[in-house]
């Protein structure tokens, strides 16, 4: 390859760090790239890691040794975050979402990759701490939101389903019972894609009184595995009792008054939990 | 917001580019958020656009006069697609993926969101210049290949279901026949989230004899849409008789040996087409 100028060399390692997201990256890999010297590309990184920083676009981490590099670590302003979410609780207000039923027409937020991206990098800027192998959802709505949280934390993704699939091989089957309906419903995860002692986040799209939710922690559980944390895009505050009480939430629902039309939306706990989360920094 | 430096605009300006593709920005855009000449936005520009084009990551379209400005579009190298396709093969023919029934076990690949995005990476590339409004994938594994493709284009996704859901409002339902199985089956659509006079790009894991992708082809057509392109990540070739005749795909499943666990792959049509696009150009 042709030796790069600093110019061209910050355009693609910028490229290159936005692609692999917490990923440990030597600086003999961008030395040969560039074929150019270690110290040049320290002095790069250096630049990128000053804008990255100072646009709260994400963190450059450097790992020094002989098992050392660098690692992006993608991140949102604050800012960002809650001007993303007060435009997310208007569209969510919008009447013309009520459906029969009190429910809500959500697909055209669930069909927006780059809403759906914006808030996975949201997620996987509050959960970046965390020790997570691999994120879990729910088919079909939650899968969305799960791939992007996945894509800028570098974790693969399980899919639980309410269905029992012939093409998944054997599968981890439980009950649970659905908490606003009571019905008793049935979920399962394809054995081999969690491995035991795996680090689980569960990503959702809904939750109202967190049944699913509690099916996926029980589910987790028949792996040997753990949870390290839970996020959903819309929770329901209209319900007696909630079955899982400790999740992240990005906007709640607290009441659809389907006779007038009416959607009452304000930001979930995600706020709170990330400025107490940038204190304990 | 502060003067910055070229440097400093070389990686905020790729961060932004990367972040919002197949969009137009206006110079005045960059000008304002940099606080600088709009000639000295067009030089940084050139630069990015001399690397990206020289390591194939995706050109920089300029677009002159008043409504005028810049646009990124995603693309990848031939030795890029080649290597990770290949490479897709490999994983394809690991005997262990093998099922009951001469079914494969795909969740690992559909699980990592990387190579999805990838994939969608090179689905973007080919079908940068054709006019997509929406990309239609069928619940439930379609989904991650089609939010990567939308990702990369910029556009909405719409997700057709078996089963009827309440939560989606009306409903556009279609029979349709298996190709492989010849059982009817049911496919629906909600109404408002696909509208008429739509270009739709359909994207999906897998097609045998292409009954499913029938389908949404005629769901496209009651929406008085348009069906553009179609895209799947894997084809069985083991079929005597095909649904669909034009189509893409990334791999050929020629073969499953059930009794040997022998797995036989090779590379879809995706790559002639791509040749066949580059000589156009």
């Amino acid at each position: 390859m042709k030796k790069f100028r600093r110019s061209g060399r910050l355009v693609d390692l910028t490229n290159y760090l936005i692609n692999n997201p917490h990923q440990l990256i030597p600086l003999t890999y961008f030395a040969e790239r560039y074929d150019s010297a270690k110290s040049s590309i320290s002095e790069d990184l250096g630049i990128i890691k000053e804008m990255f920083e100072s646009q709260e676009t994400g963190l450059l981490v450097t790992v020094a040794g002989a098992s050392g590099g660098v690692k992006y670590i993608p991140t949102a302003s604050v800012d960002e975050i809650e001007a993303t979410l007060l435009d997310l609780c208007t569209k969510l207000k919008d009447p013309n979402r009520v459906l029969p039923g009190g429910y809500l027409y959500m697909m055209d937020i669930i069909g927006n990759p780059k809403l759906m991206n914006d808030i996975g990098r949201y997620f996987a800027t509050l959960f970046a701490n965390k020790k997570v192998d691999v994120i879990m959802t729910m088919a079909t709505k939650g899968i969305p939101l799960a791939y992007a949280v996945a894509s800028y934390m570098n974790v693969p993704v399980c899919i639980v389903r309410h269905e029992h699939r012939i093409t998944e091989g054997s599968l981890v089957s439980i009950n649970y019972v659905s908490g606003s309906t009571k019905r008793i419903q049935t979920m399962s995860l394809a054995k081999r894609s969690l491995q035991e002692g795996s680090n689980v986040l569960i990503i959702d799209d809904f939750m109202k009184a967190g049944g699913t939710i509690k099916g996926m922690i029980n589910l987790v559980d028949e792996f040997q595995s753990n949870v390290v944390g839970t996020g959903v895009l819309v929770e329901a505050d209209h319900v007696d009792e909630r079955l899982v009480d400790k999740y992240i939430s990005m906007t709640r629902l607290s009441e659809v008054n389907t006779k007038d039309k009416l959607i009452t939306v304000e930001l979930g706990n995600f706020f709170e939990n990330l400025k107490q989360y940038r204190e304990e920094k």
